[in-house]
C-alpha cells in the first residue's frame, strides 16, 4: 500500500512523460493500463515471448495485441541487465545492446516468499524456498502457522505444493490458519491457480493446467478453442469470446480452461464455472450436465462454457 | 417463433397504446420490458403477490420495484376472470370486481405439456401430467424417448420428478434422448431449475431450492441474507448486490441461492456458481474452498458468492 502511495505521489509531482514496466505479469498490465487512463506513455519491457506467462504464449500474443491497440509499447523476450541514471533521466539495459530511457521505472517481475522471520523461528523452507506447511498451514515449528505469499501452495490437480501469491489463495489459507491455531481442524483444499484480470476492454481469465502443466504432471493433454458468442446473437450486443480447454486425452478429465473476452460478457465468472468443476474432478463431457442458467441477453441454452467443452469432445473422438 | 412474429406484426400495424401482460413470470417480465423500450404502456396482472414466483416474494417485490421505476404497472394478487371485446378495445374482468381496458393482451401465465402425440403412441404420463420418462429419457413405449417441455424434468436435489420447463434442460434431455436412441446409454444428471433474467438495469439469477421447497423435501432449511459490493469499492463502479443463500440448518448442505443485482456485474455467472456447487453437493462451508477469480476491477479475494456463504455460516453457528 505504501508502495501505492509512493508511486501515485510521484506521478502527480513529478508528471514522468514515459514509464517503463519490467514484467509483464498481470501486475505489470494492470499498471499500464491505469498509466494509459492517465495518458502517459508506457513501454512493457518482458524476459518471456508474450505477456501473462500464466496462459499460452499465443493467447498472450493476443492480449498483447490489445495492449498495443491501446498504445502500451512492448518489448517482449528482452531481458533487463541494468539500471542506471542517464541525463536526469533513467536508462535500462539488456542482453543484446538493448537500451531504452524512462522518466520512471516499474519493476513488477514476480514475486518472492519472504521467510526471513519464519527462518528465524527455525521454520523450514519447501518449494521454490518458500515455508513448508502442510494443509492444515502448520509449519514444521510447533503452533507455528504460516500463510499467505511467504508458503508454498498445495496445488489442487497435481496433488503436490507449487508456489502461487495470490491474494485469493492466501485469503483462504489465513482462514484455516486461524481457524486451527484456535483449535479447528479444516484443511487448505488446494490451489488451481484461478485468476482473472481487465485490460482495456478485454477481460482474460485462467484455471487449472495448461498443455505444459498436464504434461509435466503425467498427463496426456489435449486443448480445443472455440470461438462462441457470449449470448445469443439474435439479442443485440452479443460479441465473441474464445475458449481453450485443456482436458487428459486418456481419461477424458477436465484440467484447465483459458477465456479472453470482452469487458462485460461475464468471462471472469465463467472461468470460474471451469474452477469450480476442476475442483470436484468433473471429465470435460460432465460440465455439459450443470444446470447453468440462461436468458438471451446473458448467454445460450448451452452457456459457452459448455459449448466449449462439447468442442472439446468431438475433437477427442475424431 | 410464429406467435412472436404475430405479436410485432400487431405492434407495427395496429401500434397499440396499452398492452396487458396476463402473467408475472420471466417471459411476461421480459416481454413489459421489451414493450416500454417501445415506449408502450404496459400493465401486468399476476394472481400470485409478486411478479416471478421462482424467487421468494419479497424479492419478487424487489424486481416488482424495478419495473414500477420503469413505467410499468403492476396488479397482484390479481385472478383474470374473462377477456371480451367492449368499444374497440379489449377489457379483461377478474376477481373482486376488477375490471381493466387494453388495445392488446399477451397471456403467459405458464406452460402446460403438450401431451396428444405421445398420449396416442400408448405414453404414460407422469409428474403434472407430462410425460413420464426416466433418466435415459425412455418413455414406457419401447424405443420412444422424449425430452423438453413435455416430459417431467427428475430433480437434482429432491431425487424425484418435477416439471421445469426451461430451454437449458430441454437441451440437456435432448442431447441425452439423441445419444441412447442411437445405442448410447447417458442419463439425465438433473435439474436445479436454474433461471436468470435481464430487467431493465438489474438481473436476477436463482438455483435449487428455497425455504418452501426444502422444507417440502424434508430439509430443515435456514435462508441469509448479504448484501455485498460486486467487486472492490476503491476500484470505481461497485454497485450491491443482493443474495439469498438457502442450505440445510442440520446438515449444512448448499440447497439453493437467489442473486438480485445490477447488469454488468455478473449476477447470472454468480449463480451458475452456486449451481455448480449444488450439482456436487457441496456444503455452504465448502463454497469458500473453490478457487474462484479475482482481480479489483470484478470481483474481490472473496468472491461475494463466498462472502454470502460464510454469512450464512456465522448465522447457522449462532
Amino acid at each position: 500500500m505504501g508502495d501505492a502511495l509512493a508511486f501515485n505521489d510521484f506521478l502527480v509531482t513529478r508528471t514522468p512523460k514515459h514509464v517503463v514496466i519490467v514484467g509483464g505479469g498481470y501486475i505489470g498490465l494492470e499498471m499500464a493500463e491505469a498509466l494509459r487512463h492517465r495518458g502517459i506513455e508506457v513501454t512493457i519491457i518482458e524476459m518471456a515471448p508474450s505477456v501473462m506467462t500464466t496462459i499460452d504464449t499465443d493467447l498472450g500474443h493476443k492480449v498483447g495485441h490489445e495492449l498495443e491497440r491501446n498504445g502500451v509499447h512492448l518489448v517482449m523476450g528482452q531481458a533487463v541487465s541494468s539500471i542506471s541514471e542517464f541525463d536526469g533521466k533513467l536508462r535500462i539495459d539488456g542482453a543484446n545492446d538493448f537500451t531504452c530511457i524512462a522518466d520512471m521505472i516499474l519493476v513488477a517481475a514476480g514475486a518472492r516468499p519472504e521467510t526471513a522471520l519464519a527462518l528465524g523461528a527455525g521454520a523450514t523452507l519447501g518449494f521454490k524456498g518458500a515455508i513448508a506447511v502442510n494443509r492444515r498451514m502448520e509449519t514444521n515449528v510447533p503452533d507455528v502457522f504460516a500463510a499467505g505469499d511467504c508458503v508454498e501452495t498445495w496445488h489442487r490437480i497435481s496433488q503436490s505444493n507449487s508456489y502461487v501469491p495470490l491474494g485469493t489463495t492466501s485469503h483462504k489459507q489465513g482462514r484455516i490458519a486461524g481457524e486451527n491455531a484456535v483449535g479447528g481442524n479444516r484443511q487448505f483444499e488446494g490451489s488451481l491457480g484461478t485468476q482473472s484480470v481487465r485490460l482495456f476492454n478485454y477481460v482474460v481469465g485462467r484455471t487449472g493446467f495448461h498443455d505444459c502443466d498436464a504434461k509435466n504432471a503425467g498427463f496426456v493433454p489435449l486443448s480445443v478453442d472455440s470461438t462462441v458468442w457470449d449470448h445469443k446473437v439474435y439479442y443485440p450486443g452479443a460479441k465473441e469470446m474464445v475458449i481453450r480447454v485443456t482436458g487428459d486425452r486418456a481419461s477424458g478429465r477436465l484440467l484447465g480452461a483459458q477465456i479472453i473476452g470482452h469487458a462485460g460478457t461475464e468471462v471472469s465468472k465463467r472461468i470460474d464455472i471451469f474452477a469450480a468443476a476442476i475442483h470436484h474432478g468433473m471429465s470435460v463431457e460432465e460440465v455439459s450436465d450443470l444446470d447453468l442458467s440462461y436468458t438471451p441477453p446473458l448467454s445460450s441454452p448451452w452457456d459457452p462454457v459448455q459449448m466449449a467443452a462439447q468442442a472439446w469432445s468431438r475433437v477427442r473422438s475424431k
